[in-house]
This record gives structure tokens, sequence and C-alpha cells, in this order.
């Protein structure tokens, strides 16, 4: 059965600030056949390509992250804001269109592992996404691939993503 | 195959504060088998109930909710705290141990919808998983049952839970 995940996905207007146009993806999440289809087709990309873990940052991309690593069979680590992981971390800041923000990702988190994949809900201008990338490479583990729902074509986000396999459902 | 997932859990001392003991869920996560084992376990639970879509609040209730959501075959929606749904909200504020906090969750997310299994990763003393609650019966849904991996029972969180069948996968 073939989904069309791109009508899934609503249209806000003026979201979060006026001349936004915010893609939301709550409708494809709450839509069960359209989740797993979604979750399916990242998967099935991956699937025997020797991913032994899955990294997305929060928080929608541990909606994403956490099942897609379910249906590979293989672990989840999050990457998250400051402050939120109990245990040591490795920091990296990045620059938002105004100011700058950072992440962080356990130290220990990918021991052990040689090939990861790294997940997110959307590839915007691709700041969060290198972010999460940068953490990944400095502890020295493999990116066998990006995936993403939603890709905004027009911002531009891939030209950050040049030294990696892109995947994205529904490109915008 | 058994596995023990209480032993999949990390404690961390003094986190967030001195004299508290954290259980990091995140060593769970990173396991494989572990959180297929953890996820299937909450699913077998409430197969055959009827559930037509999960609820889960941000950040970790996304790790556990979406993924059992994939597993039931259903859809998952996301409780957030305010200003990150693009739609129109119902907003419900409840009170924490120092102030208080509000949560939202998109007015027409449950439209269709009966019967939810609401989701988090930890059972504390329940504030979170109350405001969730209080969410969903405000837009006149019921309630199937409350999965958390993990419940804190020191902190007697049930004791707000008294109307709900509660499952925690590993009890303190």
């Amino acid at each position: 059965m073939e989904i069309d995940l791109r009508s899934k996905i609503r249209d806000i207007p003026d979201f979060p600030k006026p001349g936004v146009r915010f893609r939301d993806i709550t409708t494809l999440l709450r839509d069960g056949p359209a989740w797993r289809h979604a979750i399916k087709s990242i998967a099935d990309v991956y699937r025997d390509r020797g991913v032994e873990m899955v990294v997305g940052p929060e928080a929608r991309g541990f909606l994403v992250g956490a099942t897609v690593a379910y249906e590979l069979r293989v672990g989840f680590v999050p990457v998250r804001r400051p402050g939120k992981l109990p245990a040591r971390t490795l920091r990296g800041e990045y620059v938002l269109e105004y100011g700058q923000d950072a992440l962080e990702i356990h130290l220990d988190a990918l021991e052990g592992c040689s090939k990861v994949l790294v997940v997110d809900d959307l590839l915007a201008t691709g700041g969060t996404i290198k972010a999460t990338l940068d953490l990944v490479r400095q502890l020295g583990v493999g990116v066998v691939g990006v995936a993403f729902l939603i890709e905004l074509t027009y911002l531009g986000g891939r030209e950050n993503l040049k030294d990696y396999e892109v995947t994205a459902l529904v490109r915008f």
C-alpha cells in the first residue's frame, strides 16, 4: 500500500513568526499507517548497511530516531540541550539565526560503535543536524547516513551536509 | 529471551541536584535488544485493548510513546511545553516542586478517538503525567491505561493516578 506522506503534513501559516510557513508533522504522526510507512521507509534505506546505533537530537528527533532504531533493532542515542543528560557529556556549540545554542551527547554513548545513522524530523538550514554530526565525529564514529522526514530544499541545508548521504522522505 | 531491564538502567548520583539519585534510561535506550524488549512489553499489555492512539509528553515521553505507537500500529500525539505546537492548543497548568509549568495538546489531535494509551518514561511524583491525563480528559477521550518504563515507588506518584490502570516495567 502506497501512502502519500506529503498529504499527511499540515501547513501552518505564520508560525513561529509572520511570513514563515511551518510544516507540521503531528498530522502524520497521529496517523498510524502513515507513521508506520514513514519509519519503515527510512529503515528500509539503511537496513543492510551495518547501522549499529541511531542518533538524534531532541525533541522531535526523538520521535523519529527512537522508532527507526526500534525497527532496525538497534539502540538510540539522544542528543540534548545542555544540562539534560545526567552523565559526562561532550558539548558542541552552533550558530542560530539569532545568537547560538549548544547540544550535548554522553561521552560513553557510542562506545563500541563504528557506524551510526543520524536522524531528525526536518532538514531546514541544517544547523542542529550539523552540530549533532560534529559530536558523533568527535567521538570517532562513522556516519552511514542522515535521514529526515522532511527537507525544506529552498533553505539549502543539504549544502551543510555535503560529506554525508542524505535521505528525505518528503521534499518541499 | 528474558532481558533484565532493571540492570540496563544506570544510576547517576547527585543529579540534577545533590542527594538525588537519577535513574538514567539512556543505557537501556542504547541497547537494541533491551529497547525492543521494553517497547514490546508495554505494547503487549495493551495490544488487544482497543487503543486508538498513544499520547505522551516531551521530551523523553516521545521516545517511548512514538515507539509504542509504532508497535501497536496506531498514531502518536505529542504533549508539549507552551509555544511548541503550531496549531490551536488546549493548555493545562500544573504545580512543580518550585513554581508551576504548563503543557499543551493540539485541540484537534484526538478527533475521532475514544480510547488512548498515555505513556512516559518515568513516574516520579506524577505531576507531568497527571497534567497530560487532564488534557486528554478535557478533550473528552477515554484512557485505557498509563504506562512507564520506570516507577519510583517511594515518591508515591501512583496516588495521583488512582483513576487509571498503571503499568511500570521496572519499579524502584
